[in-house]
């Protein structure tokens, strides 16, 4: 099987790199990566489960963005309702009637949801569900997951961080996943003071399996905070609408008062969304938040359009059954070249390690060949399926990683 | 001269108000419109200088959605330069070219920049600066400007605001603008911890009269800040690109090592960007930051056109030109009426009150009489002028003045 080159990829590289800190900055940044050179890193065109490199080398893309493209690039559906709305009106001086619109569609589709708040980023909502739980209960205090993340406002990165000061995560105690144990702890320790805890659907961290909650272990979360009067919050921003389209907590049969949704929303239109819960609506009410760009209604226009065809196409379904397909596949092809692949999360994204390593360079020279041969994968971050990937495309995509096995015992 | 109604306003936003928190929220509120009935609340259409609300009343925009439209809405060639780039390529797993080709264009036309990173919203961008400015000085405390607004993010907003915890503004600082003695004495007191300031190139607050920067301010300020080994960063986003094109400094004659660019930079679509100096590089490479959507390319293709666009029609001075005919119009016919009209700020972006009054109760009155007539004015907040204004565009406005003042005397 052929492997590819990156010549242009690379000489756009070498510009940026004069232009731009990085070159490639956050989480497009070549840095995890490895090996560097089996990665494209510019793309003009992309369509469909597809994209395009700068040097014109083809992918089966299971990135889909990091996640917003979620029906596949350039969706007929979703950028005809963009274009319509765009051609009409986007920025503003004031509001569209589709806001209103997208909002009463998401009360129809989340149960928990029973107002909606719009802004562009992920962010910018994980931030103002902190904002609300702390008006709403006059606390201060966040519990979050050990390895969790919500975004890159200093409160949220990891202690250390460049640019970040201790005083950011004053406030903010972190627990491992799936430990009620620990939970209880905090609330013995701290809970008077204890706005909220925050947490994605299922642990999706990155460098390390993805977990998905144990028995009960929302509901008995939401049951120890609702009884201490704190908040419980699920930044949905990664998973949201590829799990379940009423918010992923309802895949795991709980009630959370705040939920975050972004990424696929909009199948790659910059949205995002907070709802809430009726208590709750006085308080984000009083809560200023607000941006130069989040009453532009494109995006909205094509957040209703994503929503309306990921229903009808019963998305959550078929994802995960691709994914099933794809993961299954995986693991036997390596089983067959005497590697084992452990596969975690949710299969819509799913996160794969082949485990016979004590570090990760098995995964990442493997991701790497794939990659070469036209399957972008990552080495440290889940993959993402959309409904635009076709049975075809991962019997194509099995045959790359059956090639790319070979190599990686080649090069053993 | 006829008043508009807004029974399909007042139908879409009783509407909002079940679905929506506030209905409409953020900067686009209805709260600070008062009279409310004279102010319309949604809209599905707008082209060039103007946007028509859902009952088709016409009004000529002062806003231009709260800055970003710069140019005119849908304007042509900005949104061929977009349409072009989202045609091939928005969202995608990997970077487009023209992320380099912005970059680019901006080192080449803001004398400070000498790298540049994007984002989505204005806030991004000065959250970065600061984290930029803390790990680059290894300090953590900032000193802003009293009424000074940079974003919702929780450390820039007022203390007591709701969902916010003094424990946000532990090393914020803020004096008075144009207040050297005060800078000096922060720096005495607290200059080993002093990781830089922030401001607006002038000082644009809302509710209250905007001011210039002294004669010599700024030159003191970036003096006395780098002489103390900390940075001078400029919130350049409402102002930029409207004043000059190399930022808004270069109008005032002083260099900083930060400047945030957003509102204006793509003509409405949603971008943000951070430039600095040299010296800056490395810890700005070092700040993770990163959002879902902060390498759609549509954006950075229509800053492209939007930059080179005002670039050709010589935008700050135009706007300059066109805000003086309208401010000089509107103090003469308020002296025709008998009522003084103090004007502040840049002419490109004026702001306006009436002084006969100890509240605001005459300027409220008086645009929301404007409002009603088709010249859309808020009394709290600076306006905007834009190159699609026309003096056509300004005599009928002054026309429309005159008869609001009319309306205002018939009042009183």
């Amino acid at each position: 099987m052929k492997t590819y080159n990156y010549d242009k990829s690379t000489e756009w590289f070498k510009r940026a790199v004069k232009a731009i800190p990085c070159g490639v900055y956050g989480h497009f940044s070549p840095a995890p990566y490895v090996p560097i050179d089996a990665y494209p890193f510019f793309s003009n065109r992309a369509q469909g489960a597809r994209f395009w490199d700068v040097d014109g080398n083809e992918f089966i893309d299971y990135m889909c963005a990091y996640g917003p493209m979620v029906l596949g690039y350039a969706h007929p559906d979703v950028d005809a309702a963009f274009e319509a709305q765009w051609r009409q009106s986007d920025a503003n001086s004031v509001a569209s009637p589709c806001m209103i619109e997208l909002a009463e569609m998401l009360i129809d589709m989340v149960p928990v949801a029973e107002w909606a708040f719009f802004a562009r980023n992920g962010a910018d909502v994980t931030n103002l569900s902190v904002m609300v739980a702390r008006a709403a209960t006059n606390r201060k205090k966040i519990i979050a997951i050990k390895g969790g993340y919500h975004g890159t406002t200093p409160w949220m990165q990891a202690p250390g961080h460049h640019g970040v000061i201790p005083e950011d995560h004053e406030h903010l105690i972190r627990i491992p996943w799936n430990d009620i144990a620990a939970l209880k702890q905090v609330i013995a320790d701290h809970g008077d003071d204890i706005a909220g805890f925050i947490a994605t659907p299922y642990h999706h961290p990155v460098f390390a399996d993805n977990a998905l909650p144990a028995d009960g272990y929302w509901q008995q979360v939401t049951e120890l905070l609702h009884k201490n009067g704190s908040l419980v919050i699920v930044d949905d921003v990664r998973a949201g609408f590829r799990l379940h389209m009423g918010g992923s907590n309802e895949k795991y049969g709980f009630k959370p008062d705040l939920i975050c949704f972004s990424k696929a929303i909009a199948n790659g239109y910059a949205l995002s969304a907070l709802v809430g819960t009726e208590a709750l609506r006085v308080d984000a009410a009083k809560v200023f938040h607000t941006g130069s760009f989040w009453f532009c209604a494109g995006s909205m226009a094509a957040a209703m359009a994503c929503l309306k065809t990921l229903q009808e196409q019963r998305g959550p379904e078929l994802m995960a059954a691709l994914g099933k397909q794809l993961t299954d596949g995986i693991v036997e092809i390596a089983a067959n070249h005497g590697y084992t692949m452990k596969v975690t999360g949710e299969m819509a994204m799913p996160y794969l390690r082949i485990t016979d390593d004590d570090n990760v360079m098995l995964q990442q020279n493997w991701c790497g060949e794939c990659t070469k041969r036209g399957a972008f994968f990552t080495s440290h971050h889940n993959w993402f399926l959309s409904t635009a990937h076709t049975e075809d495309d991962i019997k194509h995509t099995l045959d790359i990683c059956d090639d790319a096995f070979k190599a990686l015992k080649e090069q053993s």
